[in-house]
């Protein structure tokens, strides 16, 4: 079963509890919202993105404008990325996000896996460009600096996927405190639950900077103004945001070690959880008769795990989760 | 003088007369902006783009809902397009929108150029995949039905950008009239006055619709969905916006007949006009130095015209034209 097959049986199923998609459930903070509703500008703007936007994201990331590009989406940077080092060789670890996959297989690139320990936590060995995900989609590991530090030694360059930063429960070290030679994709789709708007940023030195902008040109001539403007007029509120989302993801990954009997590695950070079940389509097929929709693990290179969005507040969580124990759980004994 | 070095001059000039970028002037219609003021949806949605703004763009097109697919702009849907007749012969005619090269520098993809007459009208004879774009940027001119004619029965298949269709003062006549070989580029930013929120819709036959889905899940995953759903929302306003739209336009147009000392090939719709000048970066300086940016016909292929975006009211584009009279024009006796 590939995605779509996957969510047309779940559509078909309609579960009480979705926990496949990963679409916020809490409500974007009211100023981006009241931002979004005073918006009166709708002309192009730069491809590279609005100065105010770039200058709001750069004091975020203590960088400057100029190694800011503004894009459509988390998606649309790593796309431009993956793209610029087409003629790298592109590892990313597994079990991966299916997204780096679309692209490459649209873009007709070849990107190699990386083996993971039982942690989930890679080996870097390889030279070459990686494509890397912390914390991380769909384990919710984050790596120890000693790691981070291994693959900035051995990477040529690093595209550091990094939409869940703000989601985070142990200590986060991104790639780019260790290394010029680091591409951030960031993404507001999931900080301020609005992936429909489609506005993210590219953090990167100013060669790499300058080819994600050509490939805007090229794509989208403009990423969305008007999101630009909303965007870069709250980030203020950034740091508030970040601790709430963490505070709420971090109570409900507490809920599931106590409630879910199923194995997985707790998450340090996003809202995933990717216990192990044995069978995933088994598992899979048996949740969605009882009225819950993980994703299964096949679809991030894993055939006996399931992937499961926090992203349902604890009580429904907590029926979820007994639900889950029923259908896919091991046996524990009286 | 390249696109960027072109804007960053007239940027340092600061003139008085704006005829530059093709920012339509016109405000975009309460109805939209009041649906955009209402969305209260910002979650994920099909990489095809929303039921609703499929329906609504197939009835405007008397198509299918399964030939439509949203995009993040027109650029978005050329992108996608170029990029799946990639192995094709690719061709366009002279003068030509400089977007057509961004996209096919970035990937790497040759653009053969068809000439054209005095009238700037081509002879469609090589067989291949034609990128054609009329009403015209930059020249305004419509092709007559036997030339569509001649169009679709030479052409392997052809991607229509038809961004302008909404804007004519003579009849147009689509490719997809003629032809089932045809994918339609459109765009709600110029009918609308919104270029900066980037939606717009391919319409093709399924297997190219399919391709251009493929294309967005890889570069951008969701076109933005508020836009989709203000956009479906209001689209019963189009016939009524369109007339206006046209009637303002070729009343700009009709000024220009009478004001302007420069020769120029009468449009049949969009709204510019690509007068006849000599040298077009002398005009292009002449001009700014006077307070008007046209921008030099050398963008468009060709180094003795000009292009005006005719996005001013009537009264300051009769001194923008008595400007350029004295900047660019010939002599005329007394």
């Amino acid at each position: 079963m590939d995605f779509a097959a996957v969510l047309a049986r779940i559509r078909e199923a309609s579960p009480r509890h979705r926990l496949d998609i990963g679409d916020p459930d809490l409500p974007p903070p009211p100023e981006l919202l009241e931002a979004l509703r005073k918006a009166k500008d709708f002309r192009y703007g730069p491809a590279e993105g609005l100065p105010e936007f770039r200058e709001a994201v750069a004091s975020i990331f203590r960088v400057e404008p100029g190694e800011v590009v503004a894009v459509a989406g988390g998606r649309h940077g790593l796309a431009a990325l993956m793209w610029a080092f087409r003629r790298r060789r592109l590892l990313t670890p597994t079990p991966y996000y299916p997204g780096y996959f679309d692209i490459a297989e649209a873009f007709g690139l070849r990107l190699e896996l990386v083996e993971t320990d039982e942690r989930w936590i890679p080996s870097f060995s390889g030279r070459g460009v990686y494509v890397v995900n912390y914390p991380n989609n769909p384990t919710g590991v984050v790596l120890p600096r000693e790691k981070v530090r291994e693959l900035v030694d051995v990477a040529e360059f690093v595209i550091s996927d990094e939409i869940y930063r703000d989601v985070a429960f142990e200590h986060f070290a991104s790639p780019m405190e260790l290394s010029s030679s680091v591409a951030v994709v960031y993404s507001f789709s999931k900080v301020f639950s609005v992936p429909g708007l489609r506005i993210g940023a590219v953090i990167a030195p100013r060669d790499v900077a300058r080819e994600v902008a050509n490939f805007n040109k090229a794509t989208i001539n403009v990423p969305p103004t008007p999101a630009q403007r909303a965007v870069a007029s709250v980030l203020d509120i950034l740091p508030r945001r970040r601790a709430e989302l963490s505070e709420v993801y971090r109570r409900r990954v507490e809920l599931a070690a106590e409630a879910l009997r199923l194995k997985f590695v707790k998450p340090g950070g996003a809202f995933y959880l990717f216990p192990q079940v044995g069978d995933a389509v088994g598992c899979f097929e048996k949740a969605l008769a009882a009225g819950v929709s993980p994703l299964p693990g096949t679809l991030y290179g894993r055939s006996d795990h399931v992937r499961l969005a926090l992203v349902e507040d604890e009580k429904k969580l907590a029926e979820a989760f007994g639900l889950l124990n029923a259908a896919c759980g091991v046996e524990t004994g009286p």
